[in-house]
């Protein structure tokens, strides 16, 4: 059966030694995020994580949530022990963590909240999707909520007293929120009424709550067509009294739940809105404006996503290793008296590599993004922060997009490492797979974030912010010298990758089919070269520790690992800028009637 | 839902142009093989398997086979519709398609029984593998058994009236059947009582048939021990009598069923044999040679797996193709007025000419490889029966192991495709994946594929087979000089194939482990060659019918397809030849309990 420890040496030396933990600290507001502090809170999550989270994941695949319409207020019943978990997470603290204190949060920065979410996600991704919408909902409500919306319910999101959710998607509605149709007609008292009918929502109804919070796109009456005529409202389950109690039962029901390929114990439920009257909602930001408050909290919601990519793929890894060292079978290749642990055939351990070192260059990037995403918001100098944001925009899509492909294939390599046990769903490695499957579809496909990469962050700016990053990445590359299968491979990663940024710019405004075409092969292009780039800024760091003194085999191990990624990973980096470059020829040459 | 119609024109195409159906059908034995016949055929097999197999698809895997130890006799109750088909199959003589005329078979050439596999395997893979299964078993009794094993079994089992199923597989013993513990103790009156579990059985229980005919590995009393000492024995579910008729029940039972990932509607038996004093079954072949037997049907199981990642593949892009003509989304890349379905959006685009440049170049590759197989069975000369056999072995590990990893990539593509609807199971698109997930797994894993590939195939040799087919390559390279982007990149392809080839035969004798670490990188640059090479001919022999006038746009496709597999599937090349030259340094530094 599948068990997760969070890995925390490596979250340590990522958050240390490679996105500057100190220099996050010492930024005004995160203060509070002194070493011990930081030390205890990982010790404590990982404890959480792996004796209450984690068991749960397998049972909570096996049971799924049940719909049942006759329970007509908590029409959705969670897997055994789900519940009790989620009050143990909020009674320990654990849903605050990364909240604002205004509210009950600990309003930790987000590059330590975010080795806690790796945690939360490992250990039991269906679990971690309730407070990870429930805080993008109460951040939204946050940021754009009247005084009263925020007194209504922010203190009990940030507790966990109550969950959020988003209801964005529409049958027609997917990737293309333009095509809403949900609507929301003002009663004249400052309330609205909201009819329509959404789907795909996650948590949308579950029994772990008294009230759940319901942030919901729709148009108004005269609302013009299209992004430009959508608002956002909170709908409450419950309806809130203004002491804080709550009311009457709202016009909003979950009428069904989806039948899915994995997150079986996060309750996909289809929600209607209205049938007995109109759900009551007020409006959050200003009306026709619902698209863009989506938008602000969009990095947010991608890179949780991101991170989904990068737990699974971690726990997958340990699971693939535990499998690998513990089964027996076939001779060594090289000849051996007795059978070997599969950990010893080379295939296995190229797959073993080929997990931990995306597993580690995931880890990297994704926190060097989260530390950035402190700077912007929170430093002392202006430029600072616009500098950090610029790097953060650029990079959203590719921890969103890299590290989900990623997750899935990596994901993929454990089942394939366990062999016929693999297919078994006993084991528990398939569930690891059917749960990543997801995560390159929702909060925008992997086309989507590669379209928004290539569009808004790469041709908008004619190159500038990513030339900034190939010219830190230059600098790198000068470093690792002393490692030289790394440098030379790291150097025509970043040839491949300005090659390719070259032909972006240059056909953008020209040719834009032609280079949209090649948009996901530059995604992956410089997921690679970017964690090629921090894989060796690793490798220097564990140089460094080593001729310090310091004999933890972990040092020469990441060393090893930087250097089978420069080898296996990084060597794709010139095939992927001959894709991009190939243009639209033969790719978009047939009539839609042709295929 | 997901529906199939058998490409009939690419098939066609394929064998006529590619695979040389014209020399096969005058090779001796196969000259029943006339082009009016495989007409027929392949028209009679795509309504059977669009109108009967294809809809129990989505079906048998949401109801899945069940278990039920009550129904002592029949445990395994198939999904509904499942036992009609099959009968429907059977009576048809679709199961006798490809077996021995001498046993009611008609014979025909495996290339077209390949191309009516595929659509067998396309339209509902669970059920197809229980003719495969059976058809396996008939051709080792075939091949190996004794008059009265013969008399007893063929008939029966070429008609589809009773089945068969291979009994390798046991807990301790998956990979590597050196393990094998099932005992067969000898009665005295040239009989056997078997013992053991065997587990993985395909198919081992079901409704179908009145008996069902076991082949089972196990090992004599005196038996040496590992792979020397194993036996083959036919064990049937029901003895039969002198005059054919059935009579007592053996000691074989199904004892349970897998939960799997996919092929649901499958049944995947635990097979418990001698429970009560022992299950009675006679030796196949001589006593110790089960392994040698098994080897030798080898080539044609693994050729079978191989066509299921075609199929299904096929299947996953026709149903990609279909969801992304009618899905409407979001607004043109360029701009558009209104919403536009997404086959429009690059990306999509992208995806969908991935999937069928792979799909054609599989077909490509599996059709011609048939080919050889009854070149190599039934040329009347024995240097052309050597020279195609040579090309048969050193392929057949990359039609499975090639083929299957690709069939898994082109289903997943299919999800993303689909997006947020790829991942509810009312699609059916995601089974597809699941079903897919195994091929890469049973029947020997990538990984054996890939050691046998570069060991027996490659360096035993020292390379004089794969020079063979390289110096073919490079005249299909000089002929598309008139097609110059796909003539360039078979051109850097080879080159890498060459580069790796001579890395592997000068280093495998003495750096074993260090080779066999590039082992499934090498496969997969073999793969991505060859189905360069062949797409190249296919160009070829399009223009040659463009140039006589044709005006069918199937042609002008297939050049672009051809073309796009060059510059979006063969610029991977490269960076596999290095991964593959970038030996063990890195992949096999890390002691074992660094990981």
């Amino acid at each position: 059966m599948s068990t997760y420890l969070p890995p925390l040496k490596d979250m340590r030396f990522v958050l240390n030694e490679l996105a500057g933990m100190e220099r996050v600290a010492q930024l005004p507001g995160c203060e509070e995020a002194t070493p011990d502090v930081v030390e205890a809170i990982l010790d404590e999550a990982a404890k959480f994580a792996a004796g209450v989270l984690a068991p749960l994941n397998h049972s909570g695949d096996r049971e799924g949530a049940h719909f049942d319409a006759q329970l007509a207020d908590k029409a959705v019943t969670m897997p055994a022990g789900f519940k009790a978990a989620y009050w143990q997470f909020v009674d320990t603290g654990w849903n605050a963590l990364p909240g604002n204190p205004e509210y009950g949060g600990q309003g930790l920065p987000k590059l330590v909240s975010a080795a806690v979410q790796e945690m939360w996600k490992a250990a039991n991704m269906a679990f971690s999707l309730c407070p990870m919408l429930t805080l993008g909902a109460a951040d939204a409500l946050e940021r754009f909520g009247t005084e009263v919306q925020k007194q209504s319910y922010l203190a009990n999101m940030v507790s966990g007293k109550w969950t959020g959710t988003m209801n964005l998607t529409e049958p027609q509605a997917g990737s293309d929120l333009a095509a809403i149709r949900a609507r929301a007609v003002p009663v004249g008292d400052g309330t609205y009424r909201i009819f329509g009918q959404k789907i795909f929502i996650t948590y949308g109804e579950h029994d772990f709550t008294e009230n759940i919070v319901h942030l919901v796109l729709a148009r108004t009456p005269d609302a013009p067509e299209g992004v430009k005529g959508i608002s956002l409202f909170v709908v409450p389950k419950f309806l809130v009294n203004a002491d804080g109690s709550l009311g009457a039962r709202n016009d909003v029901q979950c009428v069904s739940l989806e039948h899915k390929l994995g997150i079986h114990a996060s309750p996909t439920c289809v929600m209607s809105y209205g049938e007995a009257g109109g759900a009551l909602g007020t409006l959050v930001g200003q009306e026709n404006e619902g698209l863009k408050l989506m938008f602000v909290m969009m990095n947010t919601a991608r890179f949780a996503v991101g991170m989904e990519g990068l737990a699974l793929a971690e726990r997958a890894t340990q699971q693939a290793v535990s499998y690998a060292r513990d089964r027996v079978q076939g001779r060594a290749v090289e000849g051996s008296a007795a059978s070997v642990a599969i950990i010893h055939h080379p295939d296995v351990r190229r797959m073993l590599m080929l997990m931990r070192c995306k597993v580690e260059a995931m880890r990297a990037l994704a926190y060097t993004v989260a530390a950035a995403h402190d700077a912007a918001a929170c430093h002392a100098d202006a430029g600072e922060r616009a500098r950090n944001q610029v790097f953060v925009d650029l990079m959203i899509p590719v921890v969103k997009g890299w590290c989900t492909e990623t997750g899935v294939e990596v994901a993929s390599l454990a089942v394939q490492v366990h062999g016929g046990m693999g297919y078994m769903e006993e084991t528990g490695v398939a569930q690891l797979l059917r749960d990543a499957r997801i995560t390159t579809i929702y909060e925008g496909t992997t086309g989507i974030q590669a379209n928004d990469l290539i569009g808004r962050k790469i041709a908008r700016d004619g190159g500038a912010a990513i030339r900034v990053l190939i010219a830190q990445m230059r600098g790198v590359q000068g470093d690792a010298q002393s490692c030289a299968a790394i440098a030379a491979r790291l150097g025509a990663g970043i040839d491949a990758l300005e090659r390719a940024v070259d032909y972006i710019v240059a056909k953008y405004a020209t040719e834009v089919r032609t280079v949209a075409l090649g948009a996901v092969p530059f995604l992956h292009l410089l997921g690679i070269v970017s964690g090629g780039w921090l894989m060796a800024r690793a490798a220097l760091a564990a140089q460094v520790q080593i001729a310090a003194g310091d004999v933890d085999p972990f040092y020469p191990a990441k060393i090893i690992t930087a250097q089978f990624f420069a080898e296996h990973v990084l060597v794709a980096a010139d095939g992927l800028a001959d894709e991009v470059i190939a243009g639209g020829g033969s790719g978009l040459a047939l009539g839609e009637a042709q295929f």
